[in-house]
């Protein structure tokens, strides 16, 4: 097999197969994020680099991972790497948006990144937000709408993981540690369940944060677990740091609409969870689905009250996250999540039997066109080939039904229906076979 | 309203309200697509660059208009600049597929062209192909499937123009001109209808075409209408040149097969068409809509045999063609094709009435989660407004219906239903309220 031109490193060709479980995902969170109000956008696959690049935007962070290229004007430009960046663009240039804005976007972005399992330099992130909200009732919203993808996707057990950078800065003020040093302290405590608290620890010292300090920040941070008690320990730890006496507050005022949302059972609060981008300002969330091959989280996110600033827009609360779409897909395939899902729309093949006859062409293609205008989805045979083949063709792609015509067919104005999953077949009336192989 | 970032040139943010519209027309074409047994493909945003610009492949024509860039290991990659080309990939390095590959892939594609009416850097195509069959029926059925498409969106009046290759050919054979003039020629032809007969002639002198072969070529190149009249007119003409009379025979072929289609009256046979790709190799085709607002040919395509072997992959007769997303969208938003296209899903906006209550909240909170569950697209606030906002904002997007809770309200176990179509407002039990919010 030659195989000359390959999809570039880190993308995937995704065939009819694979398309028909992918988009049974895109379609299930689309169905859910509309249920919850949330609006379709859509924005240019890349973006001016000046935008990408923007101090604070996550682009400084990940300068290596995006592709830029100049485009024949000599302007620098880069793929999109997330969804969140160029709809916080769209929010500052658009004031006349009616609040909230709460949209939702499906698409792929793109990070020049090692390949390895589960890592592509092209996938697809399934992003929902709210701006121009700063109450916790956004947070509780978009939390639910990614449970409600999950759950609806077939994801029976997973955990709502719950912290706020404000309480996280009060731990490290609380701690001694100055707030200049906040965003290389985020970094290491980033790596506490991957990589342990070794690391963290010289981490931290590498960051300037004393043994002292950084003791006392590990007991804050270990604290994790339903948020009841979590709250009422950190309250007594923390109570006197106003950050994070806010921030505690927003946990609690999530965790109770939570519970209206049928939500509050999946969350714990786990105030060592920090998520690694710089913009988050408030409550961020990771969700981990509980399963034989987990592979970390699938869904995270959090509030970002200053990008749309930073973009040149008036000073708007933001809050929102992604669903990881390849985790899902590779968990759900691993776990048989996907088995069900037909391989192929096509639900009749129309086939002719016997000796090649333009009446026989005729009545093929007319019932075919029949079935389509009834919206039921039919193929015929575009190779010349006879029965035999075209029965192999139909079972290889998993379409239902035969439809055999044949010059007795042709006389009685009958046709002969056969099952590809039983292998038993039937002559009819025209009227009857509609009605068996309906999708109603 | 300051701008500080805006979308690339020639790319567009498409906000909500576009989306639904363009959504409306893709899930349409999707639906015909399907029912014609098309399977979805997808394929990477970017090529190798060795890929796109292979000789013949397409690329080479129009190198200037694509975006390159090396990806961080020096590798050259463009942005794709169709569908048909990484399709024919798949295709070569696929040998194990299922015959006849019947695929559709909408997506976007890039090219650095100049911005001006119609034209963006950024555009969406809709493809659908048939790879490994040589039979007239895959044309016969692609451009019914185009067709189809078109009538679904509400194109009550088109055109199919067809030409095919081997005629042309056989008509420069006839003029006198050598093969090898072929390309240069049928460049000129292809300016034809925009413009005018002077240009073309202009263009075949510089191509070293004496003025008597442009004479001849000419006559037979304006044989334009009804396919039995030209193809009658053409045999006369050029029933002694083989290619012609094969290319003859295949457009005859299409024209007998789209009776059973139904699309048969819509077809003319136009011997100056000619389509500016190389890569053709028979049946050519262009749909053209007959409307106030027209912008020339709104889908096109044909017969490209020898593109899979350019990439490496067993000869594979193919043929297929893209509708133009961009044209149609434009063409839908001026007639007024989508002014029923809701602008959002949300159904129901579900409000409080009166003081700020915590069991109003809550009642609001899970009237909407049953909404939800119930399939029915639900909103409330997330502002902290009080109910006059909240209409505002439900008035402002489009959403259908507001339940408004109350004291009362809460009292009776009734709720309020108004809707904001007429403005006219009902006290109903629960159960009644959801059936007359129900989509069914």
């Amino acid at each position: 097999m030659t195989q000359k031109f390959q999809p570039p490193k880190g993308t995937r060709d995704f065939m009819p197969e694979d398309m028909a479980r992918r988009e049974y995902i895109f379609n299930t969170i689309k169905a859910v994020f509309e249920k919850f109000g949330f609006r379709p956008l859509e924005t240019p696959a890349f973006e001016s680099w000046e935008l990408l690049g923007a101090k604070g935007g996550g682009g400084e962070a990940i300068r290596d991972e995006v592709y830029v290229f100049r485009d024949k004007g000599g302007r620098e430009m880069g793929l999109r790497f997330d969804l969140t960046v160029p709809t916080a663009r769209v929010v500052a240039s658009n004031p006349q948006l009616a609040w909230p804005f709460k949209r939702y976007q499906i698409g792929r972005v793109w990070r020049y990144d090692n390949p390895q399992a589960g890592r592509w330099r092209e996938f697809w992130q399934a992003d929902a937000d709210v701006f121009g909200s700063g109450s916790m009732a956004a947070e509780a919203e978009c939390i639910a709408a990614f449970a409600a993808c999950l759950k609806e996707l077939g994801f029976s057990d997973f955990e709502v993981r719950l912290n706020n950078r404000k309480v996280l800065s009060g731990m490290t003020e609380v701690s001694g540690i100055s707030a200049a040093k906040s965003p290389a302290v985020f970094r290491a405590l980033d790596k506490l369940e991957k990589q342990g608290e070794a690391v963290v620890r010289k981490e931290l010292k590498e960051a300037g944060v004393t043994a002292k300090q950084a003791d006392k920040l590990m007991t804050m941070i270990k604290l994790n677990g339903r948020p009841k008690e979590v709250l009422e320990k950190a309250t007594k730890l923390l109570g006197g740091n106003a950050a994070a006496r806010q921030g505690l507050k927003e946990l609690e005022e999530i965790c109770e609409l939570s519970k209206s949302y049928g939500t509050a059972e999946s969350i714990v609060i786990n105030l060592g969870m920090v998520r690694g981008l710089d913009y988050y300002t408030g409550p961020i969330y990771e969700i981990v689905a509980k399963s034989k091959s987990s592979v970390g989280s699938i869904a995270g996110g959090g509030r970002y009250d200053r990008l749309v600033e930073l973009y040149g827009g008036k000073p708007t609360p933001a809050t929102g996250g992604s669903l990881g779409i390849e985790r899902i897909y590779e968990i759900m395939l691993a776990e048989g999540m996907l088995k069900d899902i037909p391989p192929t729309k096509t639900r009749v093949f129309v086939a002719a039997a016997g000796e090649s006859d333009p009446r026989l062409a005729k009545a093929v293609l007319e019932t075919a066109q029949k079935l389509r205008k009834e919206g039921i989805p039919a193929e015929t045979d575009l190779m010349g080939r006879k029965l035999k083949q075209n029965l192999d063709y139909a079972n290889r792609l998993g379409i239902t039904y035969v439809i055999v015509i044949g010059g007795k067919e042709l006389a009685s104005g009958r046709l002969t229906l056969k099952d590809m999953r039983s292998g038993e077949q039937k002559s009819m009336g025209i009227p009857q076979v509609m009605k068996a192989v309906s999708l109603q």
